[in-house]
């Protein structure tokens, strides 16, 4: 389970994913890992996506205190368009001081930052921008190599797949990631204050992203726990963290996150600036708002929702609905909109939040706050009247080469799902789009991480670049470690259904690896190959516990005595007895006559000398 | 937990699902369970189908020792078609005494029937008999009355839905039901002699149902353990129960299942054939098979599993797989096929097994023993050839009017779902469809009941009528009474979204209802209206356990001080209130004028006048 322990009093999660090896590839050093599989099959070492930074690395030296390594200060400081300035002084409300009393303090991290990188006089460090001035930088290199994965293996392997007009290269180039930033099909969200971040692309034609959420938790004394939930659910592949925190400390606590993260760390600004006005809705303003992007953008938050699309004029075409608004973030500008009874200042701000986000290359996650929270209320007036400004500020944000992505529903039935896809494609120039699920139907409290994951699945195949994950308890409580770990684990393999069925070329590798290693009874290499080794060697030790079991050439469903894999193997040989024989056209079959029949009588006394009883042993 | 004590010695499981009633609606007393709701709301009970039996009804005496009522027997004998016959004499093969030593021994059930049902004289007492003879049976009466549910409250909701060419009516009538059994498009699998069984129906035009699989333990000793895995299943809601036992016992443990057992029975009479010919499979003869059968047949088995297009010609098609063929019935015959380099028996004497399943009302599962058993092998040449041959044996069972499902794959990728379906209802005529999953990706054992619940809800989706459960130890261990479980309602919640993708009818009451308590915080109509009560109270609990929090009037998502429901409820008031207003027309409020400014500056303040801080209290 990981629990080796770490070099430091403050322990989060370490150690190998079962059986994989963590690589570097290249000069960039990209993070990897790779399967070794057992020498009798002859395949090599299977590599494998992994967002789950040092702490799987038995080489690295993990130290909260200190933070991860700045992967990107270099590459970031060689283009010579940024300045250092004096951190804005933390204050009592960051940390929610006004807010409801949380009990506990979180020590403030040990090597904060006093001075801050912000884009120098007014120039933009997004990745757009330099995309779209023909810069590759080493982000979009480094997002290249890790796309392709094995991707050269699988290029003599015919493609199959529907993509529903995304355009999946057979290879990735650092152009290409280049020119789908530019286009703004894809984003890397990096800020400039995230160098310890390891770059990573979210778009229509990489490999589906997941994100994991976490909070923090009502007593916050243990710094390190909360370290933990980010370094564990990034362990079972969370793409990029949100930290969806309340309350007190978290400015700190949010501190400590980014500097130990190296995923993309996203966040919901207006959860804080509501915090700084004690929870009172109508007392939010532009400035205060304001004044949190800048904190946050300054800590490093690499991702912003922003609810932008809630406009005064939709908030009553939620009336009628039978779940309302749902979104934390939504009903929050719905009630200010409504208090006031004015224009959302995020709505009428949005190009001088464009500002800040370009000063500090932070992306926008445009929040769908009239996302629909039931099966009822699905693909109705006031979600579209929303999703096409969101399209209207995409368009915004890219004439100031912010980079964007849109977030999508929520509760969708399965017939109403495409139209998510297709409209949010249309209305927002292909920008990326993040879904929560969909969850399909309602009735499955509980059971949500799986009523969405099938959403997920099929709205990752029709286009979605990221899905939100939901855990078990959803609509019920809040999720622990292991409700985490489930949903983590429950997206990667929703978004690795979708990455097969767009034809992604490298996704199929993995598949066939491990049913090759299910077929041969190498059990090891099965549960080394899945997306969760701890749990699959534990349900079959269960049923199996002996460790002859896992080198035995049977399983417990059928037992040592009958086994359906095993006679395949004797079909085999038998069809490479035959391979000249008629037997194997049917036709032939169809019509056989006297001399055929007298073939495959002696073909059945070849099998049977062939030893039909037992299979034949790989030796 | 419903732990109540059954009122015998030997145990099942017992006691009402959580926070519902048992019902039995009309002269035939159709059962089904009602939710009831909180009376604050207002609203009727909810009404769900239930294939749970007597189990759960607290009013009905339970005794494995003697069996259920005889529900349908009455209705067997009014039709004066049917005969007594002397019970085939039970063998000590028949419990496997010649297979593999299994220890523990299974005592006899004791009311075991002395004389059996069969039809009169070669007559045909097959419900598709029936129907073509435009006979409307009770048991067609007692499905459409148990389908339609609370259809009629439906009525006046406007439809939605994809249905692929599905024929959904908005009322199921009994000569509804007669005519798609005429058809071949629904089957009701009811042995003659399994009376205890509640009538139910399996087809594309009725509610997709689900199947669970359940065998024998190695130590059998305890055989009310034995009966409470079927009771368990249904339970949670599997519609039908397959009984895959091998080794010793498996006639005894098999005739105390049927006579516990108000859902149909299937089974694969190869698997016990296999037993008496002490496991190989070139010693097979079509004499051992068809005794079989009739053993089977005369306990009250609903429907056979035969493999019967598992022809010579196809073997040699799946040896280039990367997995073979995975089916255990499959490689049985094609063992056999090519120890003896004959065309299967199964093939051969099909319509001889026609005039058994005809004379006892048994129905075919057409076995899809070449069914892909790894993403690389889907929609494959061998899974194809042997679906076509699926379409000339469905023709030839109804040409003897005998009921006929086909089974299908087993692991696709998302998008040769589809295909599968259209494939299916082309070649078979439209008879009903019944899945494996699909597995929509290799690389999560242990999670293969979600890989598969999603590749089962799209399937189910496209016009698939029956779903055959997956449960999380697939491919690695047999799975206990919590796998089985969570197997059984992630295939129901796959089921369900499938309904509502469908447009059926009553399919949206129940999200609908659910949704509405959960914005109300009706937390116990929440949990008691959803798949598994028990889980989402318990996952509601370790969050917050007290009782109050039940009755409150918020959630541990967001806490008592800021709640994004109670806002919507804010919404609701604010928009009654402002119904006459121009402000809720969006292009009103872009070009707005200085009235309009004036006009939301009052609406505004007549807002805050109502309590803008807190929330309209229901009361």
């Amino acid at each position: 389970m990981g629990d080796a322990p770490a070099r430091t009093e403050l322990k989060v999660t370490t150690g190998p994913i079962r059986g994989s090896r963590k690589v570097h590839v290249g000069p960039l050093k990209v993070a990897m890992r790779e399967v070794d599989l057992e020498p009798s099959c002859g395949e090599p070492p299977l590599r494998v996506y992994d967002p789950s930074g040092p702490y799987t690395d038995p080489n690295a030296r993990i130290d909260i205190m200190a933070g991860l390594p700045e992967l990107r200060s270099p590459w970031i400081r060689a283009r010579g368009d940024v300045e250092e300035v004096a951190q804005r002084e933390v204050r009592p409300e960051d940390n929610g001081m006004l807010g409801p009393d949380r009990s506990g303090g979180v020590a403030p991290f040990p090597r904060v930052r006093k001075r801050v990188l912000r884009a120098r006089g007014g120039s933009n460090v997004s990745q757009m921008h330099y995309a779209r001035r023909g810069i590759v930088t080493p982000e979009m290199e480094y997002v290249a190599i890790r796309e392709n994965l094995g991707r050269e293996r699988a290029l003599d392997a015919a493609r199959d797949g529907e993509s529903f007009g995304a355009s999946i290269p057979d290879f990735v180039t650092p152009e290409f990631v280049r020119d789908e930033v530019a286009r703004g099909r894809a984003i890397i969200p990096n800020n400039i204050n995230h160098p310890e971040s390891e770059p990573m692309a979210i778009g229509r034609n990489f490999l589906v992203k997941i994100n994991a959420n976490i909070g923090n938790s009502a007593v916050a004394s243990d710094v390190a726990s909360e370290v933990d939930k980010m370094v564990w659910a990034i362990r079972w592949g969370a793409d990029t963290v949100m930290d969806l925190s309340t309350g007190r400390n978290i400015h700190d606590t949010r501190e400590w996150i980014i500097r130990n993260s190296p995923v993309p760390i996203g966040t919901v600004p207006i959860y804080q600036a509501l915090e700084k006005v004690g929870g009172v809705a109508e007392d939010l303003t532009w400035e205060i708002f304001r004044d949190t992007l800048i904190e946050q953008a300054e800590q490093g938050v690499d991702y912003f929702t922003i609810h932008a699309g809630v406009r005064l004029p939709y908030v009553p075409l939620t009336a009628k609905r039978v779940t309302g608004i749902v979104s934390r973030g939504g009903s929050i500008m719905a009630k200010w909109c409504l208090a006031h009874h004015r224009e959302s200042f995020l709505y009428e701000r949005f190009d001088e939040i464009s500002e800040i986000m370009k000063a500090y290359d932070i992306a926008y996650s445009l929040g769908d706050g009239l996302r629909p929270g039931s099966i009822a209320d699905a693909n109705d007036e006031a979600q579209f009247a929303e999703l096409y400004t969101l399209g209207e500020l995409t368009r915004r944000a890219w004439a100031q080469d912010v980079q964007v992505m849109i977030e999508g529903p929520g509760h969708v039935p399965m017939h109403k799902i495409k139209e998510n896809m297709d409209k949010q494609l249309e209305a927002c120039g292909e920008a990326p789009f993040y879904t929560l699920g969909p969850l399909t139907t309602d009735i499955a409290p509980g059971y949500d991480h799986i009523t969405s994951g099938i959403g997920a699945a099929m709205i990752g195949w029709y286009g979605t670049a990221m899905l939100c994950y939901v855990t078990p308890k959803e609509h019920l409580g809040l999720p622990d470690r292991d409700d985490v770990k489930v949903g983590v684990v429950t997206y990667k393999l929703a978004a690795h259904a979708a990455d097969l069925a767009k034809g992604h070329p490298a996704a199929k590798l993995r598949d066939d690896a491990l049913s090759r290693a299910r077929f041969e009874f190498r059990w090891r290499d099965q549960f080394n190959l899945s997306l969760d080794p701890d749990t699959a060697e534990a349900f079959h030790d269960q049923t199996l516990p002996a460790e002859g079991a896992k080198t035995a050439h049977f399983c417990s469903m059928c037992g040592p005595k009958f086994c359906s894999m095993k006679i395949t193997q004797e079909v085999r040989e038998f069809a490479r007895l035959q391979e000249q024989s008629s037997a194997a056209r049917p036709e032939l079959v169809e019509g056989r006559d006297r001399d055929a029949d007298i073939g495959m009588a002696k073909m059945s006394q070849r099998f049977q000398d062939q030893g039909s009883e037992l299979y034949i042993p790989e030796g």
